[in-house]
Parts: structure tokens; C-alpha cells; sequence
């Protein structure tokens, strides 16, 4: 008997399989909280005609051949000026690797830097597209416990030392210090200053992605880890996929410029899309990002809200739940003897959908937890889903009791 | 003192510092036969005004959203049609993965295949940018001799046997069959059929990369390895990057079905660029595809005529070199006692550069060969390359003698 190839698969290959990726096709009458889509109605399909305009008038050409993912012009240049302006950070042009959105980047991350075995950091709960990536790799996560004021620098020490007596040393720390996914929570100023001493005074890597800065709609803004740390110890992933279009996959890393040119060498598909990139780089010179950021922030200040004064509205005694400054989620606690994932069968069947919070961490818990997102959901639809979570959450209690 | 992150790089953040990326970025006075790019005045800046258009007035914001690689309908589907009339492969939409560029699937494909240690055969000479990705994946490339008939399946049979009594078994073979990268050739449809049992019976897994099928301007068609194959030991490599634009970074992955949605899972960020999907989907359904296609055989075949003309006008007697019926690339052989990369700096000097052929091989073979792509130069440009090599070609025979 032929030992067939397919028996042969990688150890990444083999995981692969255990790994679930559910499907994001709608389902007629089911109302969706799962997915942080950003809101159809608004995306830009006017000004990209716009943009391929432009590029077609100016013979651009470089915009559908090949390109480097790092350049000293071009999108770089107008990502680098954006960051100046919005969040604070000084950036050269090649400090910046264009990335197949922030997930390419993240992807790339773990490639450059975790082996099977490794243990990383991550907030509790995470968000689970970054510690899926994490486990792909063959690294652990260990989660570090959020409260309403994001993660404490304090806790993050106490694992260090606690994993550091154990002759474990953690490749990075990977955290969303505004409007967190999944939790909706942002870090503190005073935290973030703590993080970032903690990165330099530890040499630990802190990989902070800030994929919904711009979308606050309340509080004071505050500045990012990267801007405070002395430099070197943090990387910056940011993304356009919520301000321009998911489609276009367009996102980046900011961080020390022999680290980015050692991305680059990593992979050999880490070539940018060019004309993606080139129609980006178009929107943000004209102004229309800062516009549409502007309404954007309106949009999902209004989608918020409306979920808020529903949960307060429908939800029974008992639950819980953070009140976001900005981004697409929210992050429910269920009364105790509740279980999120246990409901959700029944929760299907009802018509709503969400995700269950043991899916953001990776020791069981989060069982009472779980992730709503109102990005993508109409008026109504939030109405009728809450109503509908309402229902069978009160149901859950009966049984729990 | 404290360890810092940037001494913990992984086994591929390591290696990552010595794989040699060369700008892209053209230098004045200089005539580069390096890269494979298309013929930069032919690109369809003007068609993807038409596309985005289209997408705008049908509201396609799906286009703007997070898509799934895999779908049955939409590029999928446009693709499979394609293939079933142009490359007689039968495949469903479902059997067909969207990539970021070939590049992209030939990556995952080395995520999901190989663990470091791993042995995988390859053309010799190979494309570089392939066996780049299988060392950095941790993997030996072995290169198994072309010739003008392309690769020789009982040279590849031979070298399985010695490899296995070495108790080694590959993971793969990689081949592009048709106008090879570098070499230029193809494989005779004898040899396809030999391959194709072969990887059947040893349950081999045959990498077809096609990356030049549609770019024939002489010779007459052959099928490809897959569509010779029993079924599922034959993996097809497309892309759209040579037919439509590199920019778009589409490439696709042919296979079964339950291979294609491993996979999927193999990495966080395999989800599609929707926007260049939704624009490559628009060109190829609107029949531009195939009237593209038929202009850029002229061009190239004018391209390839005139650079095969200035080759025997120009250089001295014992250079040979390979005829092309389709493709980018030429690889020219100098007489006994040159050696091209030994040669390059003053080639470089004198105006010319191109790829030495130890490039193309793991085991430092090539010495005397060189690859020169006509793909991206004007007439001019390779009268005035192709004298200058001649005129290197021949101050270093004189020093050889």
C-alpha cells in the first residue's frame, strides 16, 4: 500500500482541520450579532469609481504591477501622515509595511516570530482571529484579565514574573487597547503609560493593535502605547478595513525599520496590492477618509446606543454588559448558572445569534460571556435580536434556578 | 541585562535576514532583464474604471466586505468556466481557491505541506521566488534536470528511488510545465502523461504551477499534468497577475474540495481581496479577458522574436540559448569557462543585468547560465541589453581563454 501525500500533511497542516472558521453567508430570518462587518450602506463604491478614475487619467500603471510592500512614497507616505495627525505617532514612510489587511500583518508576526512551544500574551478575553493565528503557529496563549478600564500593566507583570520563575518567557503581548474585541472596553491613560514602560523596562514585545482608534464616538481620546514607549519594544497594526473597505485588505504595521525590512524578507507573497493600495492612497489624500470617518463615527454612535437602551430595555435582572466609547462590540455577562454557549442552540432557533465568550479565551472561561456586535445590524434588526436574546436568556434563568 | 524581544526572532524570523529581495525600483541607464513583468502599456486601467463602475451602479457592496476565499459563485465560478474552455480542466467552482496572487497559494500550500527538515523536488533550473518559499518554510529543494522536452518523469521516477533508499520521501514536486520560469520550455505531452501516472502511482503530490498557459504565441497546446491525473495528487497553480494585473494580486489554487477548505483554515488571513475579486470577476465575464489575452500573445510573441533576433545578431559563437513558444523568460548558456554571476558587476557597469543561473539552483549548478525576461522592455531597450551582454559575454571569454 502507497503511503498516499495527503497522509502527510505539516503539524500546521494537520490543525488546520480543528480549526473552525464559520461560514458568513447570511441566513434569511436569523438576526447576526456575530460578525464586525462594517455597515453596507456606507461603503465607498462611488469614490472608488473616483479613485480608478484618477488612476487611469494619470496613467498610473504602477498601480496593477508589481509592488514593495515598504516605500518612502505613495500610501506609505499618506498612512505616515495620517498617524501624525490622528493618533499622535511619528512614523517615517518606511517605517510603515503595507499588509494584506491587519490579519496579513499579524499573520506575518507570528511567522517572524513564534515556534511550536512558544507562549504569548494576550488580553482575557481576545479577540480570536489573532490567537487562532497564535495557535497555528504552535504557541499558547495565556490570558490576562480585563476590567472596565482595559488591561492592568500590574496583572501583566505578575504573570511575567510568574511565568518567568517557571523559565517561561513570553514572545509578545498582543492587545487592543481601544474599544477592545471583544470586550468594547478601553485602556486607561495611566495603563497605557504602565504598558509601556513595562515593554521597555522588560524588553517585551507589545503588539498593539488599534484597528478601531478612529472610530470613537464618546470619551477623550488617548494616546496610543506605541507613542509612549521609548521606542523599539512596541508594534503598531493598524487597519482600513473599518474606515475605507474590508475589501481591499489593506493594512499595516508601524514599527522600527530593520524590523520592517525583516518582515518583508519573511514571506515572498508579502508583495502589496498595488492597486488597492493605490486607490487608498487616493482616498486619503483627497480628505474623503477624514469625512467618512466623520460619519462613520455618527452611524456607529447611532447603532450603539440603539443596542444599549435595548439591553437596558429587554434584558432581565441579573445581566450586565460595557458601555462602549466607539468600535462594533459589546460584551455581555449572563447571570450566574447562566452558559452562553449551552444557550445558543435554542438561541438559533429563536432567530439570534452571537458569540459565546469561552471562544475569546483559552482556559474555559468567559462561559457567562458573550460578544455582540452592532456594526453591521439596522435598527430593527437590533430591536428584534435583543428581544429575542432577551427571551431566551430568561428562559436559561428558569432552568438555571 | 534583560533579554530583548529582537534576539528572540523564530526559526523563520532567522532566516528571513538572508533571503535577498532586489528593489524593484528602476535605475536610470540601466537595461534590467531581471523581472517578469507585464508589459506595462497594455494594463487595463481603463477596463477597471468600467469595472468599478459596474459595481457601483449594481450596489455591489458585497464587494467592499469580508469575503470567503472560497465561494460558488462569483470569481470562483468565472474561473471555472475559464479553465474548463481554455485549460480543458474540469473543476467546480467549490474546487477552486482564490490567493493572494500564486504567490499566496504556494505559501499556504508550504504552511499546510512542510515541516522543517522536509525534503521537495523541483525543476532544475527552478523559480526562485518557489524555492525561496520552501527553504524559508524549512524545507531542501532537490532540482531534477530539464531539458528541451521539459522535465523527464523517469529522471524524476529515478530520483525518488534514490532518494527512498535514503529513507526519504519528498513532499512534493514542484513544476511549471509550460514556458518554464527560467528556463523558457515545456513539457512534451508525453512527459505530462508520464508525470501524471507517476504521481498517481507513488501518490506523489505533482505542484503544477501554470503561471504562462495563456501566453502562448507558437507550438501547439498541451493539456495540463491535472487534467491527465487519475485525480488528487495533482495540485493546479493559476493567476491572474501575468493576463489581467500583478497589482490585483489574484491567484488561484485548483484541488479538492475537502484539500481546498483545509486549506482555508491554514491561515487567519486566506480571506480574498473582494475588490480586486469583484473587479478580475467583471473582466473575465465581459469577455475582456479572452481579447486581452489574444493582443498580449502579439505583443509578447514581438517582444520574444525580437530579443531571439538580437540574441543571434549579437552574441559570439558558443552562447546558446532556449526558444520560446510562450512565456516571459530565456535562458542562455555561455561558453565553457564563463560564469555568469562572476560577470554581473560588470554588466552592470556596462548598462545590462539579469538573473545568474545559480540562482535557479539549490546545489550550485547554473554557473554558466543566465535568465534574461523580455517581458517588460520596449524593442530599444533589448537591441541595446543584448549588444552590451555580447560585448561582457565576449571580454569575458577572452579572459576565460
Amino acid at each position: 500500500m502507497v503511503e498516499q501525500w495527503s497522509d502527510r500533511w505539516s503539524r500546521r497542516g494537520r490543525m488546520a482541520a480543528s480549526v473552525t472558521r464559520p461560514s458568513r453567508t447570511p441566513v434569511e430570518g436569523l438576526v447576526s450579532f456575530n460578525y464586525g462587518d462594517p455597515d453596507a450602506d456606507s461603503l465607498p463604491l462611488n469614490e472608488m469609481v473616483e479613485a480608478a478614475e484618477y488612476l487611469a487619467e494619470n496613467r498610473r500603471v504602477d498601480a496593477l504591477g508589481y509592488q514593495d510592500p515598504v516605500r518612502g512614497d505613495e500610501l506609505n507616505e499618506a498612512l505616515a501622515e495620517k498617524l501624525r495627525r490622528d493618533q499622535e505617532i511619528d512614523a517615517t514612510a518606511s517605517e510603515i509595511l503595507v499588509t494584506t489587511g491587519a490579519a496579513g500583518g499579524l499573520s506575518l508576526l507570528c511567522d517572524m516570530l513564534i515556534d511550536p512551544g512558544d507562549v504569548v500574551l494576550a488580553d482575557g478575553p481576545a479577540w480570536m482571529g489573532a490567537t487562532n493565528m497564535f495557535r497555528l503557529s504552535g504557541a499558547e496563549t495565556i490570558n490576562v484579565e480585563l476590567d472596565d478600564d482595559g488591561l492592568d500593566p500590574a496583572l501583566v507583570r505578575t504573570k511575567l514574573d510568574e511565568l518567568e520563575s517557571q523559565g517561561t518567557r513570553p514572545k509578545f503581548l498582543y492587545t487592543i487597547p481601544t474599544f477592545q474585541n471583544p470586550a468594547g472596553v478601553e485602556t486607561s491613560l495611566e495603563r497605557r503609560k504602565g504598558l509601556a514602560q513595562l515593554a521597555d523596562e522588560r524588553g517585551l514585545l507589545m503588539v498593539e493593535d488599534d484597528a478601531y482608534f478612529d472610530l470613537r464616538f464618546s470619551g477623550e481620546k488617548k494616546p496610543t502605547i506605541y507613542s509612549l514607549s521609548r521606542g523599539g519594544n512596541v508594534l503598531f497594526f493598524g487597519t482600513l478595513s473599518k474606515t475605507i473597505a474590508a475589501g481591499l485588505r489593506l493594512g499595516y504595521m508601524v514599527g522600527p525599520e530593520d524590523v520592517v525590512q525583516t518582515f518583508v524578507r519573511g514571506r515572498v507573497d508579502s508583495l502589496r496590492n498595488s492597486y488597492s493600495a493605490a486607490l487608498a492612497d487616493w482616498y486619503l489624500r483627497s480628505g474623503k477618509l477624514q469625512t467618512h470617518m466623520e460619519e462613520l463615527r455618527e452611524i456607529y454612535a447611532k447603532k450603539c446606543h440603539h443596542m444599549l437602551a435595548a439591553l437596558e430595555r429587554e434584558m432581565p435582572e441579573g445581566c450586565s454588559w460595557t458601555k462602549p466609547n466607539g468600535g462594533f462590540f459589546c460584551w455581555v455577562t449572563l447571570p450566574e448558572g447562566c452558559n452562553a454557549a449551552e444557550m445558543l442552540p435554542q438561541c438559533v432557533e429563536a432567530g439570534v445569534q452571537y458569540i459565546p465568550g469561552t471562544g475569546f479565551y483559552s482556559d474555559g472561561r468567559g462561559e457567562r460571556n458573550l460578544r455582540l456586535s452592532f456594526s453591521a445590524l439596522n435598527e430593527d434588526q437590533i430591536d428584534t435580536g435583543i428581544a429575542r436574546l432577551a427571551a431566551q436568556t430568561r428562559a436559561a434563568m428558569s432552568v438555571a434556578t
